[in-house]
């Protein structure tokens, strides 16, 4: 077990060789880390979104699989184990990029510590990772701007401080005097309670408002710039991300108020041209109806939507701010083939 | 009491002199209507959105006062219980103009009497202008049309069919095999919890989105045409309605879907030259921050928004269907001059 380093994150941990995850689904109200002891225990924890957010998602299946090498899993089993773990959600890239890289590690004597070494490097990559697109990021955020996000993008869904809620909470550190407007993001909420979770212990300003009030914040003049999250962002810049993502891209460009979307470039998908190839994962409908909705309501619950890069001023990345004109001449493609 | 002859419509009775409210907030789980006995209890369960939609909530104003009026309340006491009612919510315009109308009558012997008739003269006209405007409204359905609503403006918050769901519901019985997308609205959810009700009740094919689905279910083109209901009708056009209409017609726009606001002309407002005039009513935060956010979350929960007529394709009223050229063209005054 002393293979296994102890490693802490907002959302996860590996403390004495044992994988800690938040429950997402309990915040704001209640934190309580589950001791997660097996592959079968991870995918729940991802398909019942207590682990979530597109890196953290994947840094869950990756301490696991570690778990099961530092065990002495042999190499069909951790082939079993990371196909269970591929199939727990579509849409988010790192995921499959992540287990890609340790499955490529299965063949021979000692792939079980070449996996647990992989797996240091991934997670320290991450928090890496989400240093350098805030260095990006925040020369593009005014002083005392209104910045309107969506989802949860902050360090509960990463290793390190977070994508776009990352360069919000540098902003307010570096002392910008920026306020947030948080959607709520139905159906589960993420923006209503973690994204104000995190904004509350940083102590940063920002009002909460229901999806649908975006565009009336932004008529209003509230909203400077909009910084997003990304599942998988597409070669042509066309990306996914939580549903509602693209309706406020819409809003964003009828007021013609600069909409960024932050991510690593793990997120950047090589074999996805344009978003039109993402699949989109369908959720369950109870997740809309909740208590209130007739029981049998038919439902659409599409868990992300595609924001095409005609919609986007800019592509905050580890590697730099993309231009929509970059994009245009196929930067993304290089920046990915650089991250492989 | 027998100069209260019995009244029915979708949330509102009287019968045998009692007026009648089915509480709103308790569907569609729960049918339960509530006696009124007096002004303060209407101006609860208008303050409360045990009633609420615009005619509705002016329809119940008119009716206790009709009831206080039969029981002897003399002028003064009149007067004060109708300034009362006013203050319940300030948004919708029918409500300020069905008070102006039975003010104007509490002068002399009599006007007890008169105040009755002209609360039956009310119900009766908003029964007729919602027969009107959906006769107008359905031939701009096309046949299997996806239609995309939002809050709720059928039966439950009118004396008759509804407004903008009236449309669809009559498009429905007339056999046009459509299908229906309800934004569900919220934070109070009332096409979750009301427009799923009614349409469940009329056999029409729908599915319950989150409002942040509605620019992604455009963008898949399963949406025709856009019907919503109006708060307050400025006489260029502009007009309040449910928190999310802006949204919603700016992703209509985009997308290049007609988007049309649907209502009686009782919703027009000679007073309110243009949309920034009018008040929008801000409700508590707690509407907003459910049992999920933080308690102390700060919140921003306007309860309407206020779409540009620039968006709109065109305005369905009892009197006719208004061009984007006929509204720049002053017809909407004329019209509210002659429905005054």
């Amino acid at each position: 077990m002393d293979l296994l380093r102890d490693l802490e994150a907002a959302s996860l941990r590996r403390i004495d060789g044992t994988v800690w995850v938040l429950d997402q689904t309990l915040l704001p109200h209640q934190v309580v880390w589950e001791p997660i002891h097996t592959v079968e225990a991870m995918a729940g924890a991802i398909e019942r979104l207590a682990i979530r957010g597109a890196p953290a998602i994947g840094l869950g299946a990756c301490l696991i699989l570690a778990s099961r090498a530092a065990a002495g899993a042999d190499l069909p089993e951790l082939s079993r184990d990371l196909e269970r773990l591929r199939r727990t959600r579509p849409t988010a890239v790192n995921l499959g990029r992540y287990l890609d890289r340790l499955s490529s590690l299965l063949r021979g004597s000692g792939a079980q510590a070449a996996l647990i070494t992989e797996v240091d490097r991934i997670f320290d990559e991450d928090v890496a990772l989400c240093a350098a697109l805030v260095r990006h990021g925040l020369p593009l955020v005014p002083a005392g701007a209104g910045i309107l996000t969506h989802c949860n993008t902050g360090g509960l869904a990463t290793a390190g401080i977070g994508t776009a809620l990352g360069v919000i909470l540098a902003a307010h550190a570096a002392g910008r005097g920026i306020q947030v407007w948080v959607d709520e993001t139905r159906p589960l909420l993420q923006g209503g309670r973690l994204t104000t979770w995190e904004l509350d212990r940083a102590g940063v300003p920002y009002h909460l408002i229901c999806d649908s009030m975006a565009a009336s914040v932004m008529a209003r003049g509230e909203v400077d710039l909009v910084l997003v999250g990304a599942d998988r962002i597409a070669m042509n810049g066309d990306f996914a991300n939580k549903i509602g993502t693209y309706g406020v891209a819409v809003c964003a460009a009828h007021h013609r108020i600069p909409f960024y979307v932050v991510a690593p470039c793990t997120t950047l998908d090589p074999q996805t041209p344009e978003g039109a190839g993402i699949v989109i994962e369908q959720r369950p409908p109870d997740e809309v109806r909740g208590a209130l909705a007739p029981e049998a309501a038919p439902v659409f619950n599409p868990a992300f939507d595609v924001t095409p890069a005609s919609l986007v001023t800019g592509w905050i990345l580890d590697r730099g701010v993309a231009t929509p004109a970059e994009v245009g001449a196929g930067v993304l493609a290089t920046w990915a083939s650089l991250s492989a």
